[in-house]
């Protein structure tokens, strides 16, 4: 597969610009019912304004058709291919719930369910509430600590959710999911898919009968699934490879965890775009590159709510002159992937792109949407050329070849 | 290589939604002297109030510059990469005429030529008419039956074209052309590229010999070159790979036979575009994916009858609400590769693309034509993203990563 990373390698050529990714999750969208999308509709005059010094163009998150989850959706724009380089949904859930995961662990997906004799029942225990959850998540820690010479940790999640983590030598993360998918199955034990991964299969083999033994007098929770083992991946340090001292400013634990796997430093910051914002002027000085990431307008298009998805782009708008007077070299307002409100869900669709920086083609759009995007002077490229375009931008990337 | 099947086939999960992919062949165009592209002067009001809920862009077949043949050109919008699998020209001419090619076979592309002693003199033998030519088609199967334990069959083609096929044990394909590809040149026999194809060399050889000694009293046919030797093409089925069961709709052998090529039902159809979607309708219970296939428009374009083109789009559109009274969940209409009128031939032009589904973006186009569709909100993609967005619009495409 042709790595972008290493083709860039030689051409990158350190300055003291400034670079601001800004990142709208979930921003792209369809038409609702009158005919505008939530960018459309929205009263944006401070990114109206932009567009006129800015390049406009939409990026596919990773094939055109396919719908990234939130870590293949950031892996792009943060100039990783998110074929090659893929994020176990156990470490996912673990970054999501703010869990430290080492070189050593391993972390898995955990679900509390009902079991009747070894026949699965209910795959998510009728749904405990998460206060329910985490009371059986602090008698397993209580109870089980250790296996063989396995240190053993659950953190409590959502609802029927935890994560488990494995801490120990030689653990693989190549083994089958514990978990049958279909309830009226029975219990399913997990393997090893590799030989480094023997050990790990035998630990959680025990963890289940273990498990099985401590809540075999609860009603509901009484047995656990698990799925997506996974250890910290190995990725290359986006420090390394794009030559850029890194700031990550994100509310949501997923987004820090995500910014932190790829060698972002992150920063703490309040709960509004506007704390975001300010966090941005306090950090200026201390760092090259700036991931802003503003969570809502994905929650409220899984949601379907397109007032509230409105209103926050409005709120990042009315925020946005905190940003600009830090006058960023190069200003990248876009987002991971697109969850149009009418779907509820991520999608495919491409995702609005604007770059504001010094040598700009501009063009002649006057908003910030969809199909402004569409049509803008960068075209239709992949998310993985974000970054290489920041770069370029900003008058990092040399000339290649004489 | 990179393969879009491969990192697809985790992510299919059929449903009962239908897919209808009408090809236009050769539709994409360049203006003529009067400055309006075939698409733009015809009068389309069924395709004019479509683009209004559908999401346009274009397609590269190949690559930037690659004029496809029919073979390419479909193999793309089928979802195969036309660079990874090739079709060889012998089984192209064998479709072509409806020659069922079974595995244990090896076809060619004949052409009747003129020698005097050893050397060509005509490659096209004075260009018999198709009847002529049939005439020693039929000679030659009476006279050449069987050479070694292989069996030779010869079937009329248009012209001085014909197509031979051998059926035996051990046949590889893997030999030069049976061709001097000049006039004056002597006769070429053909040699094996690797071992195993030296059975089907030594019968080909010896069977060069027969036909010059069975057609010595012709005066014009009394020889023949053979070129493009081919097996029917180990390709992945399109039924397993996208875990659709698909019917095709063509009237031309050709595209009814590349269909079958990637395991697509062929149909029974009619001679016209309205009798295709008669039978679209008879067959829409039996099926999800319907490749619905439109010749003419690149028939005139081949022919430069820039008028004809324009009736057949219109005939196309004419007949469209026959298709659309179906109410497919999603409606493709593109194109296989352009063949502009003033270049009498097939093009490397991006050819013109819309999908009308639920989920579409819709934009701010009111014509289906190649220059609303190169400002489409799906932008420039290549021809082999056309079924995964297809799957996607469908709802078949699961979410990738967490």
């Amino acid at each position: 597969m042709f790595d972008r990373q290493e083709f860039l390698k030689d051409l990158i050529s350190p300055n003291n610009s400034k670079i601001v990714m800004l990142v709208m999750d979930g921003i792209g969208d369809i038409p609702n019912e009158d005919g505008l999308t939530p960018l459309q509709k929205a009263n944006t005059p401070n990114l109206d304004a932009l567009v006129k010094e800015s390049d406009l163009g939409q990026t596919i998150p990773v094939l055109p058709g396919v719908t990234p989850g939130s870590g293949p959706g950031h892996l792009g724009i943060f100039g990783y291919d998110p074929i090659k380089y893929q994020i176990g949904r156990g470490i996912l859930e673990a970054l999501g719930i703010d869990v430290e995961v080492g070189e050593k662990d391993v972390v898995a997906r955990g679900n509390f369910a009902t079991i009747k004799g070894d026949i699965i029942v209910d795959r998510r225990a009728g749904r405990p509430s998460s206060e329910e959850s985490a009371q059986i998540v602090s008698l397993l820690n209580d109870k089980i600590k250790q296996i063989e010479d396995v240190k053993i940790t659950f953190y409590p999640g959502k609802e029927h959710r935890f994560v488990l983590k494995l801490t120990g030598d030689n653990l693989g993360d190549k083994l089958e999911d514990a978990d049958p998918q279909k309830e009226g199955k029975p219990i399913k034990y997990t393997q090893a898919l590799d030989e480094s991964s023997e050990k790990t299969a035998r630990i959680v083999n025990k963890l289940l009968d273990e498990i099985k033994n401590v809540l075999k007098d609860e009603s509901k929770m009484n047995f656990a699934l698990f799925r997506g083992f996974s250890k910290y991946p190995d990725i290359p340090n986006f420090e390394n490879v794009f030559k850029l001292k890194a700031a990550a400013i994100a509310v949501y634990p997923m987004y820090r965890g995500l910014a932190k796997l790829v060698g972002m430093n992150v920063v703490k910051t309040g709960q509004t775009v506007e704390d975001e914002f300010k966090t941005l002027k306090e950090k200026w000085n201390d760092f090259d590159f700036f991931y802003v990431h503003v969570k809502k307008t994905d929650s409220y298009g899984e949601d379907g709510n397109f007032d509230n998805k409105v209103k926050v782009i409005e709120e990042v708008d009315k925020a946005l002159p905190l940003l600009l007077e830090l006058n960023p070299d190069v200003l990248i307002v876009t987002g991971d992937h697109s969850t149009p409100c009418l779907m509820k869900g991520h999608s495919f669709h491409p995702v609005p792109l604007m770059i504001k920086a010094k040598f700009t083609r501009k063009g002649l759009s006057k908003a910030y949407n969809e199909f402004e995007c569409a049509r803008g002077t960068l075209g239709t490229i992949y998310a993985i050329d974000v970054m290489p375009l920041a770069l370029a931008y900003s008058g990092r990337l040399e000339k290649y070849g004489a």
